[in-house]
């Protein structure tokens, strides 16, 4: 039955979803490990998904952890240490019961076996490669010599095919007469007689059309190959801008080696986001489950970049020390000049950055949008001139002063918008992230400059 | 053939992508508007997605926009309006001759003209409403009516379902019967005879099933359905943690009234995670594409709040201006220790923002993860005094400056991993979006603290 129907009624609030990990539950469950009730424990985990309990594995501290682990059992299921984050794999791992972890490994599909050791440490991977059976140890051991973070570790090798001049009856009493087919396929891919992808057709379209139909008549409009050595970040662009829901991967010579489907493109989108917001914070990859002593060796080279960046902005300040013991006042409003610098330069410079990670922010428009972001610091630096002009003005009572931090005031806030553009598009013309750097240089050149015009203009105009 | 192969071999580079939208494509295409070439431009355009003419549409300027609209005449396919972004979609419309807009809009499935016109103003609104026959008007005026930012808006209502208790013989009789499927579906949604979703099973297992199998025996084991009226971030969270290819919408009554695809919940996901970004930074929804007008106003408030915040900084500055008036060396330093807190606020509240966005800060880890920004601030703080105190002794001779200094920087990065956590946290709890207002309480105490811990020692050993 194929429907068309709609409600527009207005609907009472909702339950709390009753599969929702929320603290009572989690309580609860650490209250079963803690009374050893293997029978209790079993039944408040059965709602949930193997995510789920991956996600509880995260938030509770060590101990808990590997008293939950042990009173799980054989109930360990193999996709929760697919879905566990890397800061606590190898601690679960090593908590599970040699067997338990063997059960789990081998229920795995090589290609999650893939993704599950590839950031394991040396004896780890060991561990596990020896659980597998010969076979799907080759293909786990052939697909970690792909790049990593390529298509390759990306896609499953469970392919439907099936020839180019095939029909529809063709292709049903196949997939009908064959028992191994993937768990989840949803397009048929169609080689030519060198095992090359030529086009795919839905599963959909194949149940809707006639036996006598050639599968090439009803091949999806917009059909793209990738090849195994391609960026998986540029997999997941593609997807996501052409709205893939699977794709084939080739190799060298073309041939089909594999597909992708569009719930890996995802996690890679989200993990490549994820990547960008923490670099323009300055943290790096870590995770709530990182140790203490990880997050610290993580943040200290940022802050030790911004150390050096600081420094520069006080030499700065020092070179005015003399201006300054004669108005005091001027140590009183110059972070102001520096902060709107950086703030101004942050806006521009996170509109850059996630621009040029959407492929938004081109050679065509780069003028176009560094005029617009002068001009739009010109106003906004306008705006807060007057008004920080008439505050210092009324603070300190010398109208020169009210003029000097409104004049510094316009100039800071032109160099933010044009240092907000220019740094990332320079960063990426050159081959380094954006995200990665822009912030940094970005804040040193509004303070530097902030302190060096505001400054230099008083020892100009008011000494 | 189903496959399982794979290759390791090294691949050579490979070239550009030829339908990526390069400067130099982007270059011969307005040489072709500009020599009124439609023949050529046709040619050019060819290879292109519509989402990629989407793209092209936005980097060009309003007039080239326009001129290239005319020339493309009643080749202007309608996924392109469905593939602009917010900012131009108004122009582009407005360009269009009357029949080629009808005949843009009528190619359009129903579900696609609400995302098209939701955010149109009304005039447009209703240019493009009168151009939809009687049905899909009533349709697209009835998911209208739905609020904003819920599953209603985002599902499709062209659903294929079957009674629970139909065999996979005749699911497919019933599928080969019909020719008015809809384009893309994956799966089959079981109903109970009040039309409530019980479960739903994959194409791809009815095909690889015997015809007498149940399709209540070969139901997905994670199965979800979704409310009308929910939150469409959550329905993104859900695909998106369990790995969702399509789910169920239900309306108040538990009936299913439409389906929710993973390429929709993909685009909402990556929407939450651009605003996510943005408002890190301070700055709204504005795009590339925004008038200079437009970026001066939605930045204009968050660089108000940041005055406020650094005028509040500095009057704690000015409360310790006669310590400055004794020691100018205090002006000199004082930004490092604000600046180095600032830094270490932003680093502690991006992670606990995107914890809390990706539901892995929660109520049971919130203690454990506190202690642990202590301990890291309290760590990187005491190398960096070492740090800063020997700087500060070397550059101005005074080792109680640079013992009050390395103190201040200690007590400032503790502050930070704080403040970093309990900010995000208490805003999360009181419902405001933590990622929104953050940044700005942090640097602010940061920055307060910074100023006042630094000079206040001053005050109390230089002097």
């Amino acid at each position: 039955m194929a429907q068309d129907n709609a409600t527009a009624e207005v609907l009472e609030p909702r339950d709390d979803d009753a599969y929702a990990l929320d603290s009572r539950t989690v309580s609860a469950i650490l209250d079963a490990v803690e009374a050893q009730d293997s029978a209790r424990l079993q039944e408040l985990m059965e709602p949930f998904h193997a995510a789920d309990i991956a996600d509880l594995l995260e938030q509770v501290d060590d101990d808990d952890r590997r008293a939950l682990i042990a009173l799980m059992g054989d109930e360990f299921d193999g996709d929760i240490l697919s879905e566990l984050a890397e800061g606590v794999r190898e601690d679960v791992i090593a908590a599970l019961a040699p067997q338990v972890l063997s059960q789990a490994v081998l229920e795995l599909e090589s290609d999650d076996v893939v993704d599950l050791i590839e950031d394991l440490e040396e004896p780890t991977q060991e561990t596990i490669l020896e659980i597998l059976e010969a076979s799907d140890r080759v293909a786990v051991e052939q697909a970690l010599s792909l790049p990593e973070y390529s298509a390759g570790r990306l896609m499953q090798r469970e392919v439907v095919m099936a020839p180019e001049h095939w029909s529809v009856g063709e292709a049903i009493d196949y997939m009908r007469a064959h028992d191994d087919l993937p768990e989840q396929f949803y397009h048929i891919v169609l080689v030519d007689p060198r095992l090359r992808p030529v086009g795919q057709t839905t599963l959909g379209k194949i149940m809707s059309s006639r036996r006598e139909v050639k599968l090439a008549d009803i091949v999806e409009e917009s059909f793209r190959t990738f090849r195994v050595d391609e960026e998986e970040g540029d997999v997941a662009y593609a997807f996501n801008q052409y709205h893939l829901i699977s794709a084939p991967v080739t190799d060298g010579e073309g041939r089909l080696v594999g597909v992708i489907t569009i719930d890996d493109a995802m996690i890679v989108l989200q993990e490549e986001n994820e990547e960008d917001i923490r670099r323009l914070a300055g943290i790096g990859v870590e995770s709530l489950n990182d140790r203490t002593l990880t997050i610290v060796r993580q943040r200290f080279p940022w802050l030790f970049v911004n150390l050096i960046t600081a420094i520069l902005a006080s030499l700065v300040i020092a070179q005015f020390e003399e201006t300054i013991g004669a108005i005091v006042a001027l140590a009183v409003l110059m972070p102001i000049v520096a902060s709107m610098g950086g703030n101004a330069g942050t806006q521009s410079l996170t509109v850059a950055v996630r621009s040029l990670a959407t492929r938004d922010l081109t050679g065509s428009n780069a003028i176009r949008v560094l005029r617009r972001e002068i001009v739009a610091g010109l106003v906004n630096g306008c705006v807060f001139a007057i008004l920080m002009g008439i505050i210092g003005f009324l603070w300190f009572g010398t109208p020169m002063l009210g003029a000097v931090i409104a004049t510094a005031m316009v100039i800071n806030l032109v160099i933010a918008g044009l240092a907000g553009i220019l740094i990332p598009l320079t960063l990426d013309k050159v081959g380094v992230d954006p995200a990665l750097a822009s912030g940094v240089f970005v804040t040193t050149v509004t303070d530097v400059m902030g302190f060096f015009v505001f400054l230099g203009l008083a020892g100009i105009f008011l000494i």
